[in-house]
């Protein structure tokens, strides 16, 4: 790889961020553009602007990103009720294609030949981010400057910002006891008092949410109504796609919802212990399959389960921008036409629970299941047929087993 | 098919399999063999023995079959973290098959050509007794009375206990206000009440977990420990399957864990909205998920991941016992071999969450994913490679995408 | 069921269709409405319009549809390369769902309220009938004789002609040695002389195809010409879809291709022999490959290649019209955005091979792949970091083992 | 990674492997220990035992693997009917962890640290060893000259060879216009004139089958008997798995079967073309596709076909020795306890067709499928109500799009 000459730096305005860019303009002797982005994480963003200014930074690139991020990324993944590994809600996976998205894009519009991020080389996040670049422009160059330089101890990257003028606030001086990663979607935490996976979690890892023991003692009740797979309001008031899981994730973070103890396998190879919490997204996911169960037929709904760990997968590895996960979800979207209706949920000490559900698009028929007369809707004697053909091929097979014992 | 000389039924001692009894005497002037089985429903079973000799039945079976229900039903299918549908535990599918294969056996031991139960024409009950039996004896006859005789009013059955002698208890002159079925993993109930998905179940549907509401006010914790994939100790006391599934449904009964209301694709064809509860389940379900996140690889579990919902399909429709079940057993109890190990759950107001786990058959490695020096353990500069080649089909296919608008 | 008034009957003009529409009026004093249609099944049409006009049927109903037959069915299929276990390439299965869809089309148009068919019990075509109509119209009644009717017997069948004044055909008066269906795409042979899968199929059973013994004794090589995944062309002339099957069929019936001697598994729980010749779908699925294989991902194709089984057994089954087929072939066209290009297949005694294929789309990089020197398009180092990565696991496995054997 | 000590290098006793020899013990001063193995590639041993000698190795490595490979890796994956993307069945991919585990086992007993192989920095081969080799051994080193060196053109390889007395004949002075892989199953061949998938490869290419057109004018019919799912006699007469193979070989070389043109993908990322002739597998893979036709129950049929591509894409992948390969393995297993009996198979011109096929474990039912009187062996009546519960779900649908629309 020929040296870059112009980089776009996804920014944040913190220490990390701040040694790689004047890494990058040290080592390569090229320019950088800063790219900073509001995806929910809950930090303000001025000061991002203010210390790239004081960096010297030329184009600075500062965006609101949060309803894109919620419409097209967000949503269109819960369609699918997309869980890793049965349980983790992909929160830092799905946030990443949209940043590099970006990155590319304002690569192309400043004339930026290579992006750069501040990814490690252990983690998933390098990969998300350099395929999705890599699948949106093929001849960018992607940077990931701790794979590469030889900063590799807090020692030596303080050293380095000594070194560049780069002011060190004084919380920053001592290492973080673990790592953060925040959105709209999730808070992720991971590394130094979570690595060994026996040990639970301290208290103060929990950011996110309220501690369920402490919530409400009452169950709230919440009504979510979709629209082709997507919540569109909450209690009968339409809000933006942001605005509702803005919403979700206050009322998940005051009910103690949606905490995660995680052991992961990484894309690349080795087991991770994270504690994610998904306050709106638990709450979404849940009402998603109530609504669900009374709109979407079994044979839709079973091979939307079938494909959704694949898809899943996909996402987790950092395959959002690929052929596959765009055909998955063309038959996903092509399912929820009908996804449309309202959910009650039950929100209450940690847990998300849907305790009714109704819709125009209902393929529930009382008609068919109740208990009472149901004046010649179903016609039992057809069950009769129906199991006789299915088990013929069990008889068959169970005649042979007799046959060849004797 | 011709008539049946000699019939085994399952009877429950209740009003309505001791009408089916002597439906069966009077329709076919067939014998009755009774077949009544301890799964853990919670009733005693000499009051259906008692019954069955006042009706004049001569060869009575009942039987305890708690420690084989778990061991040999339950046990392998929490292997595979089996869920219907995302969220139904499959508490009566996976009943159904171990009851039929003891009335076959049974059928085969007294001589008799036929055996009956009293599952309705609309459910899937009937479905699964009958493939099940099918696959056990090609050539059983298998009677669902509910599905011949015109006894199609709750008056019509209690005219004909009373033409036939049968007594009829006070409380069960008018009906339930819905349908119940419980076994040791699980209490179902549906119909009735429950039949409009809008409407939220009633307290009094709940028998089998206490209202959370009114839980204890702090968490409980709990270890469970695992061998290839079967729990075989809490807190450190090895017990029996059936033992501990007891325990865990003593724990989640006092923490209210396991409830779901939940509308599902019945395989007859029409949606069904039931309450399950399945208090000891749930906890062992989130606690083989936790032993399996350090013990199990990645390729492993995706591939579990993926067959899973299938799995409980085949279980949910009735093909328990049928060729397809049985391979994808094979692929599951293979994975389980180093499925051991312990895993601290914690129980609080509804929930059961992993908090922590730890094996000496642990895949985890500090050493890999540490956030500190790793010793060499790890080479970041390999992702760079991983990532290049993962990338280049990406590459490609941008690079057509390009040529082509270009 | 209530009595049908009206009945539009799938219409051959043969001996077994004319007994239907005689008996469905005798038997239920309907008015009966003949459709016959032109699905390249190699017969005149014109004498079942006055054989329907001679037994008095006053509203007849003939159309060509050997075009939507092509572009809406067969060609979506050959899309997913769809072959029913392993082999059998659907050419019946595809055939019913457009029969049915006019079925229920012109029932709604005159009025009528059912629809007949003169597929048999045993079959795998009257669920594809009855599903079909029933998805396309909720309220349709579905009348098919063979399952009603006290016919049993070809002698019966022909007293009942006899007594209702159909004329029957000398050739017809003994049994047919085995039974036919044929349209645009496929004739299929079964029963009868073909009934022991141990026999070899007498010569005279392959109607369409040319024995290749005594096939052109050098190649013949063609070129199709794909556009979005279909056929567009044959050696460069552009033509409709029914053409280019039509001379593919006449290409294939030359050179003896697409025989196929099989036992499949019928839906309707039974194995069945059939001999199937399916001489263009055969070349057409060879070249479809071809050119997918250079402009198709490999993302793409190996999660068509994996669901595609599952899209086989739906159309195998009946469930064209269907939430789930609409899916996956949602997901199938997506994938063919860029399966464009020409391939040339070599025909030769009974084979269809490709040869060579060429495309705009292509994904090919004879850069990345040579063995000369690649001019660093390709980094050969970056295969270390993949396949370190890619071996984390399963040396953490093995290191697992070692551990604990140690 | 440290300097190896001592090596074991697959070596083919020809010139490439010969100067990998010459350089491993000049780059890493290390001992070399060489291990060649007869795998069918119709080469003989004795001259790389020389040439070994020659070139100073003291410890001398050849084994004859033929039965070994048949009987542990080509008959297991051809239970599962394995193929990669359609068409290629996996010659090269399944010789590889063979070899490997070798290796490995050579490393441990003669103290050897590492091991080396000959396979380039571009394919899929050298995935193949170091995956199955680590899997094996996590400690293991594994030496890979073609990524390493700088022997980067024709011209420099030569010279090393000169520079260190290693004679080259004088045919390999020149480029070989192609590149050549062999063993009992396949012969591959790639690059140089192949490297232009438009092109059609020169008659030259093929090595192991004959020209089907110059091939015997009249078929010929072998009769191939299987047990468990593995061919164990021809013509009734009972052989060895590798016996077995080299007679299909011979008899599919004599017919011309087994040629394939094809363009496939890497796991590395890009396309490649190869010509591949299977001539025996060929013929054993539609012999034991006819074989499950009659003893292979649906339900089993389409659980293998559903996940064949998987479990093919492992194989082509090198993950052989990994826990999803044997989960598929043991599901597989599981399948083929009843798949024994005979096929017969028509060979002609390229062609290998089964037409006929018999068994005691036949699921075949003539009884069921007759379209004679099949004595109450099936009631067509039971047809109508299986379509109906069928169809339930889809009646629902309809309905609902009609209210919808309304």
């Amino acid at each position: 790889m020929s040296a870059p000459k112009k980089v776009v730096l996804a920014y944040s305005g913190g220490l990390d961020t701040s040694i790689i860019l004047k890494w990058l303009e040290t080592e390569y002797g090229c320019e950088v553009v800063t790219f900073t982005a509001d995806l929910g994480q809950g930090e303000e963003l001025e000061p991002a602007r203010k210390k790239a200014e004081m960096m010297g930074v030329k184009e600075i690139h500062i965006e609101d990103l949060r309803e894109e991020f919620v419409s097209d990324f967000v949503f269109p993944m819960f369609r699918a009720n997309a869980v890793y590994e049965g349980l983790y809600l992909l929160g830092t996976s799905i946030a990443r294609p949209l940043i590099s998205k970006r990155l590319v894009e304002i690569a192309e519009a400043t004339g930026a030949d290579a992006v750069a991020h501040g990814a490690t080389g252990k983690g998933n996040d390098q990969v998300r981010f350099e395929l999705a670049c890599y699948a949106l422009n093929p001849d960018i160059k992607v940077i990931a400057p701790w794979r590469e330089w030889d900063l590799t101890s807090r020692t030596r990257l303080l050293e380095f910002a000594e070194a560049h003028q780069i002011p060190v606030a004084k919380d920053k001086r001592g290492e973080a006891p673990f790592s953060v990663d925040a959105n709209l979607l999730h808070t992720s935490s991971e590394g130094k008092v979570l690595e060994d996976p026996a040990e639970m979690a301290p208290d103060y890892v929990y950011q996110r949410t309220d501690d369920p023991v402490g919530g409400p003692d009452q169950p709230e009740y919440i009504e979510i109504t979709f629209e082709k797979g997507d919540a569109v309001a909450i209690n009968g008031t339409a809000k933006s796609p942001a605005t509702i899981l803005t919403e979700l994730n206050e009322y998940g973070r005051k009910h103690g919802i949606g905490r995660l103890d995680f052991v992961e396998n990484r894309f690349v190879g080795m087991k991770s212990r994270g504690i994610y919490e998904t306050p709106g997204g638990t709450i979404l996911l849940e009402a998603h399959r109530g609504i669900e169960q009374i709109t979407l037929d079994s044979g839709a709904g079973h091979l939307k389960d079938s494909i959704m760990p694949r898809y899943a997968e996909l996402i987790y590895n950092g395959f959002w921008f690929s052929p596959e996960r765009e055909m998955l979800q063309a038959l996903i979207d092509k399912s929820q036409e009908h996804v449309s209706g309202t959910v009650r949920v039950m929100l209450f000490k940690g847990m998300a629970r849907t305790v009714g559900r109704w819709s125009d698009h209902s393929l529930y028929s009382e008609a068919h299941v109740t208990f009472e007369d149901d004046a010649g809707a179903y016609d039992q004697k057809d069950a009769a047929g129906f199991i006789q053909l299915n088990a013929l091929r069990l008889k068959l097979l169970a005649a042979r087993d007799r046959r060849l014992k004797g």
